[in-house]
């Protein structure tokens, strides 16, 4: 952001189930990473199953205005086993995605020193997932007739526009620019031949704007096999909403667990906030016993404090991190120990 | 098949790179296997890149008539990059899939003793993926307006029937009764609630059906970390045309590479020909060098005999594949060489 303000307000959404424990986490690491280089005031909002089952409510007008009134969102998971499959992921989750217009969906995949990869030789991995976040599968463009009967015929339309597909791209190839200068498109081209079509001119075209980013294509079936052979060959993977989602938690698998993934959902021009969270979901089955992983809200944290400006900041809570994870990764931990360590080292 | 006839007319179809190298091996190894017990005619199909590019056409009518005449299928690969992506796929490969209506499209993955999978500590792997293969994103119900300008919109539309669902669905329980008793259903459904729920609804009716087999449901991103780190929990995956696309080639990482992954496109009714080929895709990038690996060319012989209902002569083409894999699999060998090895032990 250009603005040199100093002061923010950070809407805080924990969710439902791990969601609750490791937000307090990345909220004290922004805290404490950020000194007195700007002041946070956070608002915390009631959102998720607890509120849904209490009242009904997923995600009302009145708080959406608020949180487009501030200036980015740490957010925890959203999804309980009480609650119908697709309710609060697309009434509280992909509505703010939609609603803050957050296109970029920013998925950064590192084997940490100190990490144990399931793969036999990972060999070095670092790239970033630039996931389209406001089209494709995930605009809710389907539904059902006959529901219920023998002839039920049931649709989902992923919508792709130029328009969207475009500014994503270039955030793709600005963000490669900044890195190892190479762009990976994944798409199913050869079945999804509109949507695959247009996503590849638009890549081609943009890419001649920048002559010194090299770009490729994978089929997403074989994008999947080159995450477990031979992660180290990617530096930027553009791809859309849906494939977004699919790789994203592979390329957490092939890293040592989700546990290590954050994820912001940006509105790179700032019309409005930006979103922070791990890419890890709400985990029911270990929810309330305080042993959920911390370290990829905490990393989220980082990934707002640079968002804003604070480069040094969100460095000082990647380099904890990494000092945490090489020393102490193979240990375990409760939330709170984690949480702990990393914040005695920031 | 019920029939108890020894006589077989086999289409043929190379196809395309490496499919052209591995067909005969496995028309040899179905001939070998096959022994007296039954007869086999071959009737070969030129279709693919180099007929298309030579004189425009992909499948005519009359070859897919001719098809239609057969039992079976045997194909090698279909895809090369003289031709824009999707045309032959479309064209050839998913239009014999849907117009013999295969609606089972059944990937087998299996970590063979001597194949060095690229996990750490693979465990033991051995479930099979139940595809859907004639509905959702591959009905190529999509479309493009403004294309070229910076308005284009593109679709793709997921089609989904509760018949074309309920016959796969039957089809993966069965298959489990004589497996494993276990069947997991992926999908997206918080996100593609229509198709999802459909899903959802038909696996728990039908599964009421089959008390003995237990079920549950993974979303397909969890699904791929499963597959990284714990793929032993699988028995049957049942799930959509694409995310089975997608989870196949990831499993066939796992497995050590799709170098070993069969597949069968089969209509379980037998109204019209079942097609059997390996997962893997033409591969331009090491066509014509004699090095592609016949192995699951081979093992979709197998699939074909099993199919027609030889199980003894299938048998006898996965145990030399077994023996073979777990003597040389370490060793480069050539598709000649490797070929001759497994016919050797037939
Ligand atoms: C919870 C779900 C809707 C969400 C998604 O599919 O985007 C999640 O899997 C993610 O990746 O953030
Ligand atoms: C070539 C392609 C159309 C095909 C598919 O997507 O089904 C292939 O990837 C496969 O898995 O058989």
């Amino acid at each position: 952001m250009s603005e040199n303000k100093t002061q923010y307000t950070i809407a805080v959404i924990p969710g439902d189930g791990i969601g609750k424990e490791v937000t307090p986490w990345a909220q004290q690491a922004l805290e404490k990473a950020a000194g007195d280089a700007a002041q946070f005031t956070y608002v915390d909002f009631d959102l998720g199953a607890e509120r849904y089952l209490r009242d009904g409510e997923i995600l009302p007008d009145e708080d959406l205005e608020r949180i487009k009134g501030t200036d980015a969102i740490l957010l925890g998971a959203v999804g309980d086993p009480r609650v119908k499959a697709g309710v609060l992921e697309r009434g509280l989750l992909l509505k703010l995605r939609f609603a803050l217009d957050q296109y970029v969906n920013l998925r950064p995949s590192k084997l940490y020193k100190g990490v144990t990869s399931p793969l036999a030789e990972p060999g070095e991995i670092d790239f970033v997932v630039v996931r389209e976040g406001t089209e494709g599968l995930y605009c809710g463009a389907g539904g059902a007739i006959r529901k219920g009967t023998e002839h039920e015929v049931a649709t989902e339309v992923s919508i792709n526009t130029a328009y969207g597909v475009e500014r994503v791209v270039r955030y793709a190839f600005d963000l490669a620019m900044k890195r190892r200068k190479h762009v990976t498109l994944v798409h199913k081209k050869n079945v999804l031949v509109n949507a695959g079509d247009m996503w590849q001119r638009i890549v081609d075209k943009v890419g001649e704007e920048y002559p010194e980013v090299t770009h490729d294509y994978n089929h997403v079936d074989a994008a999947t096999i080159y995450l477990v052979n031979d992660p180290s060959r990617f530096d930027v993977i553009l791809t859309d909403n849906l494939f977004g989602d699919i790789l994203t938690d592979e390329a957490g698998a092939v890293v040592g667990g989700v546990g290590y993934s954050a994820s912001g959902c940006i509105n790179a021009i700032n019309e409005y906030p930006s979103m922070f969270e791990p890419i890890h979901g709400s985990a029911p089955d270990i929810a309330g016993q305080g042993i959920a992983n911390p370290t990829a809200a905490i990393l989220s944290a980082a990934m707002l404090l640079r968002h804003l400006g604070f480069d040094d900041a969100a460095a000082r809570i990647d380099a904890a991190v990494e000092a945490d994870i090489e020393e102490l990764g193979s240990t375990t931990r409760s939330t709170a120990e984690v949480g702990r360590d990393i914040l005695s080292r920031i």
